[in-house]
């Protein structure tokens, strides 16, 4: 974790507005050893690594008071971002309780959740050890989830969050853009994936998500679909292409689909099977797009997508329609997903105006392969923005018939 | 994370040994997002990220059951080392409930620990979701926590893995030599460091920790120890040099310390005062290594080490005397530290033979610096042999007058 102090002040200047809108009085952040098990909150509000156990705290007052090992005390200091920096020799029990007692909260809002695991940091081990540490105290029944404070804080994007979720959008179009010109027939998936990956690394970007599924790549009606890493099916006329790929830049990230038909011997386009099949996935994303706005339910814009699509007669899709996109590919927070237990409350939240999110579909086209569609979007008040060029149309292969 | 199914089979192997050894009837690894929300122990079951809730169970009788999302399912059949894969759709609750239900164990061992970060990666969110699911079930009362399992899995190095630690160690010594001959008086510990970085770098070889403390580096008496990172300090004559480095390669880490003195004009060797001060670390080091066998508690061998230095007349150190070394520089499991609050049990447990431990101490020398030893070894039948060339004596800079 590389340390960036003007970012961090940036989250933490969110942080005093939320906890007052959720009232809430105190958000603690209880981690260790965070190299080997991180808390994804801690980048926002410390954005380095910890080793011996460490208390970060928000108060709605605006106190920032950060508790942590005697060794790391000089490193926090000097991000210059925590008001008070307490470094302890031999246990944070003593400065921990001290802490608490004086500032007496109503609520100690701590990084657990059953639906987000963005919001989900802290280990059951440390919650039984923070319990320990409070005990005899009325602090321990103090405890409470912070996900709603987690969500806000990370949903809501920042200038330089937007900045850089928009950068790392540009970077993957320009990718998909490059390689797509260099993919024929006859390539397999594995060497597609290969082609994208080296794309990446020459321009310095890292990937989006693990190096063994971006991209997936589906060549072929016999592929299968989702999380299966790249195989050897090797791309034929008469093909669809899928490809879903991110990168990340400046540790935020970006997530797209593209789809490309190769056209057999005499075709100039898509047979009117997959051409009706990408206009019905299309219009469901558009439609799934339109109930996008700032107050809609997780789950209502799922439906307002996976309904289009079921009404015009495809399969609905077996995952969720979108997902906050930013410092990771599933950035926690509100899922636009539907209400099945897998999802548990996370689809219940709110859009929020200055979420980012990738919202995506597919269909399967049976004897042909798979078509997928993901665009990001940038909620404002009055609705969801394209943050990159979306595909409109299916892409032909190869490029030299399908551009300009 | 990159697959190695071998080396998973191989340390599966070792589980139901170990399940036995401590009555236990199943061990069962719950996880989801983890590229976000890892569990240190995955690597040891699977090696390879998933994203929707998962379970990954051994038994006592051998049965090897993975229950997780549809869309990972193949990549998990493509590893071969679970007898059972269960791809689910909407829930993971029905799947799981019926696996459990039917093998009725007496105790579901699960990855939490107050001591052991890395038998802690069980979220408190997932706890809560686990016990949500075995409602209405006794099984959520037979819930235990497996630090007892994970702890012998991740300190009995199997053949891979001691290879891959000895690798790594020798990896580590090679960087050392070839950088102390580059380094001179007027570098600054950035500098420095940075020489180290990029030597790991030439050879392909990781960072064993955060960039911002590999290596650590302290230069002359006004440098912070610690994990501060290398500062702006320059290295002068009259200076003590010590450098705490190591290297990841192939998913395995090292872990060492050096010591340099740079002689004033005149001088042929470190003064007196350095000289003792050196002698005494390296005395109380081998007293503690003298103590590392098996069957040793932890803290047993961090008192022979600290009882050594401090009847020799100086501080005791504010650290543990020593850690396992493995996946990560502090590789849970036994810590060979002393009965702080801070390290909890973890310096109850027992040493045994197939550990690897870095072991370390330090002292400071008014007016010169800071001297650090630290050593791999690998723990036998009979005690701990180096799995390094030790550093015998303070090595000389500018390197031209210290070798040979």
């Amino acid at each position: 974790m590389t340390s960036d102090p003007a970012l961090v002040r940036e989250k933490l200047n969110q942080v005093v507005a939320i906890l007052r809108e959720r009232d809430i009085d105190l958000w603690l952040t209880f981690v260790r050893e965070t190299s080997q098990v991180p808390d994804p909150s801690l980048p926002l509000v410390l954005d380095l690594d910890l080793t011996w156990t460490s208390a970060l705290m928000t108060t709605r007052c605006g106190e920032r008071i950060a508790i942590v090992g005697r060794l790391d005390a000089a490193d926090v200091e000097r991000l210059g971002v925590y008001s008070t920096v307490i470094g302890y020799d031999q246990s944070i029990r003593g400065p921990l309780r001290e802490q608490l007692l004086r500032l007496d909260p109503r609520q100690i809002a701590v990084n657990y959740s059953l639906g987000d695991p963005a919001s989900d940091g802290l280990t059951h081990g440390m919650y039984l050890l923070l319990q320990d540490y409070l005990d005899e105290t009325d602090l321990a029944r103090r405890l409470i989830s912070a996900e709603s404070v987690i969500a806000a804080l990370r949903g809501r994007k920042s200038a330089t969050e937007l900045a850089r979720v928009t950068s790392a959008v540009r970077a993957a179009e320009a990718i998909f853009r490059h390689v797509g010109e260099s993919i024929a027939p006859g390539l397999t998936e594995k060497k597609i994936a290969q082609l994208f990956q080296r794309a990446a690394v020459d321009q310095g970007l890292g990937l989006a998500w693990g190096v063994n599924h971006c991209p997936t790549v589906s060549a072929g009606p016999d592929s299968p679909v989702g999380h299966a890493g790249p195989g050897d099916y090797a791309l034929q006329r008469g093909h669809l292409l899928q490809v879903d790929f991110g990168v990340e830049k400046d540790g935020f990230v970006s997530d797209l689909q593209r789809t490309w038909y190769v056209p057999r011997e005499g075709e100039s386009g898509p047979p009117q099977l997959v051409a009706a099949a990408w206009e019905a996935a299309r219009r469901a994303l558009e439609a799934g797009r339109a109930a996008l706005s700032p107050g809609a339910r997780g789950w209502e814009v799922d439906r307002a997508a996976r309904g289009a699509l079921v009404n015009a007669g495809y399969e609905e899709y077996m995952h969720a329609f979108g997902h906050h996109i930013g410092r990771t590919a599933h950035d926690g927070a509100t899922v636009l997903g539907p209400r099945w237990d897998r999802y548990r409350d996370s689809v219940e939240g709110r859009v929020e105006a200055g979420n980012t999110f990738a919202i995506e579909l597919g269909v399967r086209v049976e004897g042909y392969g798979y078509i997928g569609c993901e665009e990001d979007v940038l909620v404002t008040d009055s609705g969801a923005d394209y943050l990159c060029e979306p595909q409109r149309e299916l892409w032909l292969l190869p490029a030299s018939k399908s551009r300009g």
